[in-house]
């Protein structure tokens, strides 16, 4: 039985190495169908000269939706944590003393991929798993559920449908080993290989390493991401750090070197100032997200940190912004039991849908075999002078440098235009078939004699509404217009008013009105679209290409025709 | 090796526990990883004063889709359970005799959850699994497949693709315990507890119960519903047991004290003073399904019963009305290798799609931290006499009550308005960006000369025509409307026919023709979207609250008008 | 504990058996919960008298995703193969010598099913786990992912998204056990049951064989799939087997008596002249496809091959064009790490949806209990001799008859209109009501006086033009017309070009402008929907069942003029 077999290779294993190479154990290796399911280690065993003494302990968690979960303990004699090979590699919880890195989700448990559909709760099953303290997002994509576009098996542009945070933490993986330095400072090294990888897909790979010393309060995440295939791969990773309590409480503070602060959405927004605060845990509250970019020192390492509010219990996380560029702070004080926690995550992007990082730029490519490596060092602060320290290394790094604050959420600017159609409650959408297509060019005088020629403002966006001065909503549209023209640069946008009246008759309304924006009038020579403008007011949103992004029937508010020209 | 142990520390775990408790055996215990995968406990050890001999065996399932599926198999002397902790506690199969609970399923064997994708075959996934005699659906959701709306995680509403029965079904028991009661009657009870809970979505859990003594023909579930989130939370239960022979078959019958038996769609209802009888096995026969509501005592208690055609062998289920308000009874006489089997079915509700369920009041919700438990008694009933006892117990309760049938199908009035779209054959929608808008007010004289203002019938169905006494196609459809003034209330539908034509020309051939309905004309003072109106006939369908439901172009029968008005 | 048991249990099976009867081991009996975890049978134990020694060995892979996934292994003396039972009896790779059949997938290991979501990446989550030499597509389906209907519970039609290559490949044997003859040749058989079974869906079954005999280089696979519904069931199987190096390689050749050969798409139709042969790896190239009719000879029976670049080593497959009537050639030379693989694809139909091959009618079907069995016996060839004797079977078979190789491409016609009018710059749809019903009829005179009814040309395709002679895009659009009218044949297309102007106007115009179509003058008395277009040029096409296909406001290219009639 092969179970049976490789427990007793251990002991052979052990004292088979040479004295002057590193202990090495492997766990898993699916080539050699290796696998073994129980293995202890010790300090005592491998380096009888190590001053602290630690042990690394390997077993199958078992029972309801964790079994078979394999789990490696690591004691390095100070503090302990747990990596949890079947689900991608992600480290469990980390312990010290009464220091806890981790949170009580509602999960219970270490669910095994095999219970997990990423594709329910509309691409939200990733959370049906959500558990641990550090989960890996990516590889191939990460954050926000929804459409994004591949190249099918023909080489065609195909929609997919991503799910939250991708695949990488539900994928076991494909080989384990457990190295220890047989000298000083005897780092323990848990290593994995996580294979993301499918004919017509992406052919990524993840090398994790979680390492820490005998004795240290310190520990190290260090991965490597490879791109296995012979084209180009576009590829994320984000480190889902999560915190309960102690480190979280009412009056906890997040300290972090920002640079900028963006909102997610209008409810973060509401809140930014006090975005490094935690509130005590309330029921219901909806969850509060800061994208960060944080300041460096001159070798591009940064650090930030989570304290608790009495200041004497804190955890710290150094890295490179050359290797994580976007830092993402995720609060979601809700009640304890609906998973009182916050996100520190450092990230090659925000978790948005690629859909949308991709327009950012913030979804990098690996060229074929190229790889991109990540660090970071964790250190547990225990007492207030160790949380100072930690806090003094961070303001170092700020060196007084400021903090700019976005007032427009991340998410604002984008909104899409079916979801601005359906919200309309004065208008809907019209010309339909010309949605899209270039809009046609024409040249029409205005109310003092000027010509005015439609593709002389190609670059801007353009507003052309048609409507007549015995038109009642035509009337109350025109307060709004008025106001987005005081608003709203010309260099930004255009605005033509077209009447099919006598410019006479229409010069002396618009002085009445005290209309500011361009008004033109036309004598039936423009060509379609416009000329089956037959209800008014209509109105055309012309983009920066010249393009009609949308033509609309009915009055339409300022609010809504900011929102046209935003939308996406 | 973990399991090895397990099977080791059972005597141990027997002995430790004091005489006065209940023996106590623990099988799985995710948050201890305990788990047991053999055990075996009899009359003899446990209570050895009892006069009947009874075992419970927990072993696991090996190959094929049942790899690694827990049973527990009772033996209570008399009659025989299977409990699948797998498959969230469902019950496979109760024996006694030559009488069986249960049926032949189409899928063999027991199916662990791993292969179950419950989001394949259109959220149809759920019935590549389903086997058991006993099968509980939701707890989130049960039901029909369908999409419905959910609270995401940042406070707003999207949308979920619900899938069939909900996840409960397929969700392994986090804990699992028998007990046994050392004194009379030695009760037997199988104890598990199924959490479906995750961030941002529920946070349910049930503990679920089945039980019996020994030496007994009856048996009992009995379950608890716990919500542990904070926050309020809809939920849904039914127990979904099914009959194939020896109690389905030809002439066998479903007893119960029917107060409203509405059938839950045509096929069914074209067979509902049928309801309670069985068919003979028919290759392809579509399944019927009977929405009941049930007489009960005045303790709220109900009972129901299936017996065989020769009335020999029955099962009784009773329970209160007031934790299961709904029964359905689900009716699959298809051939014998289709799966011929039957469904007595209480639940919280009817298993439609709970976005259909929460409109009629059928989806209840938990408050935070509440629970609601429910208690099934099962009897097996062998030869006549038991099979009458049992049939008087039913009779007693109903009482002489009378049984109301409908006659219009649950689902009838329930088409969409796109599935009435999509089989229009002589009209089209028309004025869609109008759809969902107030109808604009107007103020039109009828050929009697008296006035009629829109905004008037408001509460009530309006449906504007556009016609001309010119028009073909308008005069094939007067006598469709004339039928729909017929059978339809003036309270009910208010029906506005507007031609722009001259009022003399209108009069005499609404004369002619026996127009019956309300005839307007105009001469061009209606506001859009009327004015716009470029073809005929042309209908306006108009909703109580004053809303257009729908514009259309084109000549309606009166069967499509009434499917507009009643679809959603 | 049951898995030790079973390997007790191994050595009674052997001895217990009569001389005369085959050997007969069972590894998996689903319904008797037996589950062998590993064996091992040697020919010196089960046929001393063969002269070539063979193994058979069962054992369980181990680690990552190939945990718990069944193997066996067959070593005839001369070759070997894996089974995988776990993977719908799938054979994972054939080697003799040097020789291999199989492919370096980019999925390293055996992927559980448990970890494959068929539905994931628009249905093509099967590719997750792709790695074999030979995997079984269907039963219910095979072919790429879309939607297709089915008869849901109710008996009503109802949607289902397929997914690539259906299920059978990622569901686990029920049944699984090895026999071998006691007397010559020895045949050594594994065999196995695979269910695809569900309530309200198939309930199809297959039972597969794969056998060879001591010291052979042949083997052969042989199936029988049955429908164990009383009703008719739609099935399909594909045989997928997939070779990379050292068959495939630049140089290497496809032998097959080919009658027809039909390229997939204008990739492939690019290249059909080099359809049998491979290139070398190319990082990035789409794949191509060939769909095959064969030759075969009077018995049925043909032969394909599969040669190196050296012509020295080759793999034949020989079956019956009665029970495959259909092959397909994948060729997908991307890099080698990306997965440089060519697939020899015998089947019942082409690799394309469900929806698209019942339309050409190879998707068959299987009445209540009907059986269809499909044999391959293959045949691995080493050295030139070896290789130039198959390559003349295939000779013999092809008989000197003639290949037609088609110049459409399979996929070519089968556009999806929404995919034309999506991709349309210069026009976009109207009159949408009206899409899909009847054209109305009507008669008109043209400018030489003669009169046109539409309804007359029912039976082809009618394009109807709207234009004047005043309009520049309807200038625009004429050299279009005149080629389609080139180009087209009268009995295949009815082409009218209608204007409101005075036909002697008309006429010069024509006249001037060498337009060779039809040409009609309107004085208003067009019916709907043709009297309410206001925009020139509009065109409507109408099928040939005399139904309104689409209508089009804006200019028409010939191209996409073509493109919306073959579109579907």
């Amino acid at each position: 039985m092969l179970r049976l077999a490789s427990i007793i290779a251990l002991s052979v294993g052990i004292s088979s190495v040479r004295a002057a190479e590193p202990f090495r154990l492997v766990l898993t290796d699916v080539e050699q169908n290796i696998y073994k399911e129980t293995a202890e280690i010790t300090g005592s065993d491998v380096t009888p000269k190590s001053p602290a003494s630690w042990s690394v302990r390997k077993y199958v968690l078992h029972g309801g939706r964790q079994e078979g979960v394999d789990v490696i303990e690591v004691n390095n004699g100070k503090l302990r944590f747990t990596v949890v090979p079947t689900r991608g590699m992600s480290v469990h919880r980390v312990l010290m003393g009464d220091l806890r890195l981790g949170w009580d989700s509602p999960v219970k448990g270490l669910v095994h991929p095999k219970y997990i559909n990423l594709e329910t709760r509309q691409g939200l099953g990733w959370l049906e798993g959500f558990n641990e303290w550090m989960v890996r997002c990516g590889l191939e994509f990460f954050g926000g559920p929804g459409t994004d576009e591949f190249i099918d098996n023909t080489g065609k542009k195909a929609t997919m449908d991503l799910t939250l945070h991708g695949k990488i933490a539900n994928i076991p993986a494909s080989q384990v080993e457990v190295t220890v330095e047989r000298e000083a400072p005897y780092r323990i090294t848990v290593r994995g290989r996580v294979d993301e990888a499918l004919l017509h897909g992406p052919k990524l790979e993840i090398l994790t390493q979680i390492s820490t010393t005998p004795g240290a309060d310190t520990f190290r995440i260090s991965d490597k991401v490879t791109n296995r295939s012979a084209i180009e791969q576009e590829f994320g990773i984000l480190y889902h750090g999560n915190y309960g309590p102690p480190l979280m409480e009412k009056g906890a503070k997040f300290f972090g070197p920002a640079r900028q602060v963006t909102p997610i959405n209008e409810h973060s927004a509401s809140d930014v100032s006090n975005y490094d605060v935690y509130r005590a845990p309330k029921a219901g509250f909806p969850e509060q997200v800061y994208c960060l970019q944080l300041w460096a020192d001159e070798d591009d390492r940064t650090k930030v940190m989570l304290r608790n509010a009495a200041g004497d219990k804190a955890v710290s996380m150094a890295y490179s912004v050359k290797e994580l560029p976007f830092f993402t702070l995720w609060k979601n004080p809700v009640a304890a039991e609906d998973g009182y926690v916050t996100g520190l995550e450092p990230g090659t992007g925000f978790p948005r849908n690629r859909s949308i990082e991709r327009k950012f730029g913030r979804v990098p490519k690996l060229a074929p075999h190229q790889s991109r490596s990540f660090t970071i060092n964790f250190a547990l602060h225990s007492g207030k002078d160790q949380v100072n320290a930690a806090a003094d290394d961070i303001a170092r790094i700020w060196a007084g440098r400021k903090t700019k604050f976005d007032k427009i959420p991340l998410a604002a600017s984008k909104t899409s235009l079916s979801d601005v159609i359906k919200a309309a409650r004065t208008w809907g959408p019209a010309f339909t078939p010309w949605h899209g297509k270039p809009a046609p060019d024409f040249t029409l005088t205005d109310i003092t004699g000027k010509k005015h020629k439609l593709s002389d403002y190609k670059g801007r966006n353009i507003l052309i509404i048609f409507w007549a001065t015995w038109c009642r909503p035509c009337h109350m549209e025109i307060p709004h217009l008025i106001e987005l023209r005081k608003t709203t640069s010309e260099d930004d946008l255009a605005m033509l008013a077209i009447s099919n009246e006598r410019p006479d008759l229409v010069k002396s309304f618009v002085a009445r009105a005290e209309m500011n924006y361009t008004v033109l009038t036309d004598t039936g020579t423009l060509p379609g679209p416009y000329n089956t403008v037959s209800a008014i007011p209509s109105s055309f949103f012309i983009d920066r290409d010249g393009k009609i992004k949308l033509g609309t029937s009915g009055l339409i508010s300022l609010e809504d025709i900011k929102a046209i020209f935003e939308a996406e």
